[in-house]
């Protein structure tokens, strides 16, 4: 197995002032920790606020769990595109003499995945994939569609580092717009601004940029290329670690990708179009302290304010 | 690949009016559902009972991702009690032309798990699990030892059903005490009640048990029998789908098994105990509207103000 990605000194010295104070809690498994209070005290007020800027379009509340069924990671196509990051989950379905020899292997701590079974299940790449599937089985949409806030869900990649912003475990907290292409559109547009807007407002120095998403391998490299000439993904960056910018929200235009894979229809039959937009809340509250320092209770009034108002 | 456990038809018609209701919604897999808005405000309050119940003990809040290290759940020793519960996470780690064919098996919804292999990652079965490894890495504990709230963790079982009582994954609302057997002993004889007394003031018919885990297979019968005759595990029951009676909380106390096992100790240098305290916080939102109604607003005034009081 491929070992962690190494950290740069910079992502070296946060993780290790982030363990230290205990926001974050070693695991063993770079990628992979625990959170301490005021660590998440952080992280569910950043939720809330995405919640309030959102409340005037009603969304529906939906929340998904961190596994998806594996039939749907293959319909969307996702292992084209990102093999690399997915995570499948497996089982046991052996009898008592396989299951001794399972024990045995994993009390020396040698390979038991033969005694493993892939199951139904692999764990939830993007907050926004169960919700196409929920939707559409609902039948068709009524005219100007829907809003759908997936809440703060966990979400799993496959890419092991010692840079304390790439998790393999994470929170996105996502929202979903589908409907017509030019509402999906211009809600895209209109949260561009929005986004930027609430996190310039918690002190964070953010910039937009049209961006890509890490596609595998060669074929990768053209539809990287073709998402940034159609301008279908934008990110909100800010330095976390040093000076290099680190994508702390995201919006994905998927015109009809998932609309026509799972048949979600407009009011009138015709096909629909969706976008998302997601925050990296680890990724913002990590980047709040670095920015603001270690104590929560010494950052400026102005954000305390809006992260803690009631 | 073996089916799910059959639904009882008092469970069949509860799974359906929740689906209905859009309180659940299916994914297509047993066991795994989205949650609706009406649904996810009930579990986040109950969540918020027990923070307020829990509160004159100031818990360290500590929370975890829903996977954990292969490496400690080989430790422990879960895979001799029950392996058919556990899930492991795989990964693709090939290049582009196992990629490919990865794709192409997975497009035609084919067997693709020759191109996974196993990661350094294993679903959290249980919330306390990465707790003690997190406490024993702090060097000895304080007199009295401590109490963690780990919050509502999601949590996997290996274990497809039709009964929406039983889930695949689900939030674990647990409350971890470490410390001197006698500290342990008596704060899980105290929750017993106080877990009694919070569940029967949200109107459910609850009763106290003592019980076993699932243990697997022959010698998980000896397992079994050796913790009820200890009193090592209560649970707190309550009728959800029909009158048997469902488990919708469990008091656990583990003696020295996780403690010896990370090497947590006293502050006189002697080996822990610990015991935890887990609500299904899924099962108790089911079992509240099957008793209360579908409708949470028409719930009784008293539920009500239990449950969205300030």
């Amino acid at each position: 197995m491929p070992g962690a990605a190494p950290a740069t000194p910079d992502q070296a010295a946060l993780l290790s002032e982030l363990l230290q104070r205990r926001l974050l809690v070693e695991t063993g498994v770079p990628g992979v920790y625990g959170r301490g209070g005021a660590f998440e005290d952080v992280r569910e007020r950043l939720a809330a606020c995405v919640s309030r800027e959102v409340a005037d379009e009603h969304p529906e509340q939906l929340r998904f769990p961190p596994v998806i069924p594996r039939r749907d990671l293959e319909r969307v196509d996702y292992l084209r595109s990102f093999p690399h990051l997915a995570g499948s989950i497996f089982a046991f379905e052996g009898d008592e003499a396989q299951a001794a020899e399972l024990q045995e292997r994993a009390s020396r701590h040698e390979d038991w995945s033969e005694h493993q079974t892939m199951t139904e299940l692999v764990l939830t790449p993007a907050a926004c994939y169960p919700v196409y599937p929920a939707i559409a089985a609902r039948g068709r949409l009524a005219v100007g569609g829907i809003t759908v806030d997936a809440g703060a869900a966990y979400v799993f990649r496959h890419e092991p580092s010692g840079d304390p912003a790439r998790l393999q475990m994470f929170h996105q907290r996502e929202l979903v717009r589908i409907g017509e292409p030019e509402v999906v559109q211009a809600w895209r547009d209109s949260w561009r601004e929005r986004a930027l807007g609430l996190l310039g407002t918690l002190g964070l120095d953010v910039e937009l940029d049209v961006a890509t998403d890490p596609f595998f391998g060669r074929s990768g490299r053209m539809l990287a290329a073709s998402q940034r000439e159609q301008q279908l993904k934008f990110e909100v960056l800010t330095p976390i670690a040093g000076p290099e910018r680190t994508a702390v929200a995201s919006f994905n235009y998927h015109q009809d990708h998932f609309a026509s894979t799972y048949g979600i229809e407009l009011a009138d039959g015709a096909g629909a179009h969706t976008a998302c937009l997601g925050f990296g809340l680890e990724r913002i509250t990590i980047a709040l302290f670095r920015t603001h320092g270690f104590d929560s209770e010494g950052w400026p009034p102005e954000v305390r304010q809006a992260l803690w108002q009631a």
